[in-house]
């Protein structure tokens, strides 16, 4: 029953671990070993007052990959969490530092050993770690990447048309982050059709735009490809593309629909753009660089999040810590060519999604407590709207709100606050902030489909409603939103392809999948025996930005 | 007379000084001190088998950015000299190496200790200093670089017209490199009109698109700003803008004329754009990223030149070691964004120049003997064209062959070869090489002019015949060329705006820059009291990219 400690942490440091390693990461001790690429150790690793052995230094940066990496970088230069390279730490004594590991903070770090996750020699270990100089993590090339890369079904091999007798646009993956897997379910029949392997720890579903092709990124770096046309549904490439990913998208333009995919990763601080229908390996482009506004040199930023682009054969990359939005142009890859626009946003830019015309891409900064909107049609920032504290909008949701017509909103990781933003260019309202929703706690996803008119909020990061699904109504916005509690906690809401049910689960060990009818939040299905299961992606919409 | 021992050096070493160090920097032991900005040792540095103190290690690096790193990188990683790191200096012993640094190597390396550069202690130190491990060279943001900007004339201070009795376009800057000064003479009168103080060691200088403003970029970073039209020219502005630079240029399209500079740096590896007007800085841009080929990370692509494109606004910028020609489209600036286009080149990259069109820019790649096409209309690679060993075009030459029609030339550093190369891309011959004439000596520049028939190269690089200007007459391609013989070392040639001057440099401490009659090659008249005269730039030739 080691994880119902993660139930006894306060939103503090849940909203921490999230950011830090990802949607959900917040990984009990009996998950998969963290990958093992980094760096080795000299034989004795000393620094100004403390000497790890080989053995201790290698445990210690697995434990740094594992927990602390997220926030505060590989290098801890700092992102989410402070720079804690030794020209901070040496500032603080040891025992201050111990008792920072254990206990945590008013800022947000978990309390790693009073929370169970960390024995307290493992936080003493951490505390001596963090006094000596970062070790550079490998760096992961092309030759590597090959190495990797395998190809289980050539194409020759796969079926040519889809399957006869199922609606499989209206597939969904679910993501069993903890164990590593995907659950294919017939979003129809709610059959499971196939388990299929991923990377440790997926952190997103995305597909190709023919929607046939599945793919998930761990965040050990490894990109795996499904085919929704094969029965069941298998797994028929991966590549391993760096050592710490977040990202993967494909190209979607016209001409280019299923030409490409890309993904974007944490360390290397670069992205891959790899054949979208083997994964192999083409190109890499790095992404070190200098912060839009102070322009300084920053050694790891990250790819925080990609999406395609609807307007032009380009991929949207937001870089998180130098704060710059990328629009990478495919159109030439045939010739090794890529064109980059480097778009001045905010830090540090994270995730997010299209306002209801696909032209507008709204990111969040979670830093700066700022969404940023970028047109990719005349590709330019046209503002930095100020909502919350650290929104976290995964897609987002838009609807038509009776008075203000278009929007788009965002939930928050650090307040219970729905932010309802004008998209509409031609509104006087446009790009701001025309509604707050009050939630009773930090959210980490919102969902809505053109059909339906209802809002669905988790309260994930909650330590008392953490198992509440909260449901607005479009048409009656200052109405008190209808609460729907589960036994378990509620994370991730994703419609069918219908968009008549909206998809929840209930992250547990024993986890479940429940199908609501949209129109009466009445219970039509379960599927149950999930692992822990997160993000659900139903190929429909994920293929066609619908959200 | 420690100068006089560079004659003494055999021609390979030179190339190696030449390539590594920037244009003509094989600087005698008596020059100004390198730039102090380099990464500050630890106490005691000790690696496998080798232990320096800490003014050991401090006077190693300082030879080391003098001596080695333009071959061997900051980072000792390789580009024309090998990778030095201790990876491999390891597998040498100490004595090997210390006979390598002492005596040169037939690949190309100086005899150092033999050629009387570094005492025979100096070489022992170098040998135990690449046993250790690189020092990170310090990263150089906005920061640094707002603190060294200097505005010694406000823009409000200076002239609004240009000089009413002196034909300004007419100027010449002559480089003194070794003493840090530009000469500014009138090429109407001859007269010296000013001395201005640059960088350490310049490299080249550039003009803005109207002629005005003259910059030069020293080795060290420094970037100096000229105006032509203050009587005398005089120093307008000043930044450093890294530790280590060889090439600037100005934003010279329709509509951005004089607005922007940018200097492209070794080290940090980055570019850096400025106003026009005052040399703030205003943007970073990193070049840190993957090789074309191998798709392998490179700390340290360096960006050896720039030129501004005549058909966008962009800057083409040559990036060393990764292969990549990079189109940076300045337009955008305003809101600080900028657009880069990755073209697959060739390695590595170094000078070139454009074609008679200026359509088509034409770059050595020196360790792959090629010289690559890049079209800047279609903004792709043409054509990497094999030509001999180790291309030196400088800016090249273009003229008109009586019977190939358009052809533009480079000579080589590794060998006695003007190679020329047909730029009509109508041709059947088009970018392939139609004629190859024969040099006594290695030569570093080539230079004519659209009104001259005569093609100038120098034979800087030969021990025996340095101090020959070889003609060549371009209506007689297959004719022995002519011969003028010198006194002193011959290098780097320009002509005067009319075209019916070609100015020479004697590279000497007592040196001359002598101006021949282009018609009749008779000496017209000598501009003296010159350190070590190397480049030459003409205001109207250089704005206009005429050559």
């Amino acid at each position: 029953m080691k994880y119902q400690s993660v139930l006894k942490i306060h939103a503090s440091s849940l909203l921490y671990i999230v950011l830090g390693a990802g949607l959900l990461s917040c990984t009990p001790p009996n998950t998969p070993p963290p990958p093992k690429n980094i760096a080795p150790a000299a034989d004795v690793v000393s620094g100004v007052d403390v000497t790890l052995t080989k053995a201790e230094f290698k445990k210690a940066q697995h434990i740094y990959f594992d927990r602390c990496s997220g926030c505060h970088g590989a290098l801890r230069k700092g992102a989410t969490g402070p720079n804690i390279t030794p020209e901070k730490t040496l500032k603080k004594t040891l025992a201050k530092l111990e008792k920072i590991l254990y206990e945590g903070t008013e800022g947000g770090m978990p309390g790693w050993g009073k929370d169970g996750f960390m024995t307290e020699d493992e936080t003493k270990l951490m505390a001596k770690f963090v006094r000596l100089e970062p070790p550079q993590p490998p760096e992961w090339g092309m030759k590597e990447m090959k190495k990797s890369w395998k190809v289980h079904v050539p194409v020759a091999d796969r079926p040519v048309s889809p399957p006869a007798d199922r609606n499989w646009e209206n597939y969904f993956g679910i993501v069993e982050r903890d164990i590593g897997q995907i659950t294919i379910v017939d979003g129809d029949t709610k059959e499971v059709l196939s388990r299929i392997p991923s990377g440790f720890a997926t952190h997103i579903l995305r597909t190709s735009a023919s929607g046939r092709y599945m793919f998930a990124i761990g965040r050990d770096g490894k990109a795996s490809m499904m085919d929704m046309w094969a029965e069941p549904p298998n797994l028929v490439a991966e590549v391993r593309t760096g050592i710490d990913a977040r990202s993967i998208d494909t190209s979607k333009f016209k001409d280019f629909e299923d030409k490409y995919a890309v993904v974007g990763n944490y360390w290397p601080p670069h992205y891959v753009i790899m054949k979208g229908d083997t994964l192999e390996p083409l190109k890499v482009m790095g992404t070190r660089g200098y912060t839009y506004d102070t322009n300084e040199y920053h050694p790891e930023p990250r790819v925080a999040s990609i999406v395609a682009s609807h307007h032009a054969p380009e991929w949207v990359l937001n870089l998180k810590e130098t704060g710059v939005v990328l629009l990478v142009d495919y159109s030439r890859m045939e010739d090794g060519t890529i064109t980059e626009t480097s778009i001045n946003a905010e830090r540090f830019l994270h995730d997010g999604g299209w306002d209801s015309t696909k032209r507008y891409f709204m990111v969040a900064a979670n830093a700066r407590d700022t969404i940023s909107v970028i047109d990719t049609v005349e590709r330019k920032l046209v503002k930095n709207i100020i909502t919350g504290t650290k929104p976290h909008p995964g897609r987002g949701a838009n609807w038509i709100d009776p008075e203000f017509g278009r929007v788009w909103a965002t939930v928050h990781l650090g307040e219970g606050l729905v932010s309802i933003i004008s998209t509409d260019p031609k509104s006087e309202h446009a790009w701001s902030v025309v509604r707050e929703w009050e939630l009773d706690g930090n959210s980490l996803f919102i969902k809505t489909h053109p059909k339906s008119t209802n809002v669905y909020c988790d309260n994930t990061i909650n330590k008392n409603k953490s198992n509440v699904l909260t449901v607005f109504d479009i048409n009656k916005p200052d109405a008190a939103p209808k609460e729907i509690v589960f036994k378990k906690k509620v994370v991730h809401m994703e419609f069918n392809k219908a968009g008549d049910e909206v998809w929840i689960s209930l992250w547990d060990k024993a986890g479940e999948v429940v199908v609501l009818d949209d129109k009466t939040l009445k219970e039509k299905a379960r599927i149950t025996g999930l692992d822990m299961p997160t993000g659900k992606f139903n190929v429909y919409n994920t293929t066609r930005d619908i959200y």
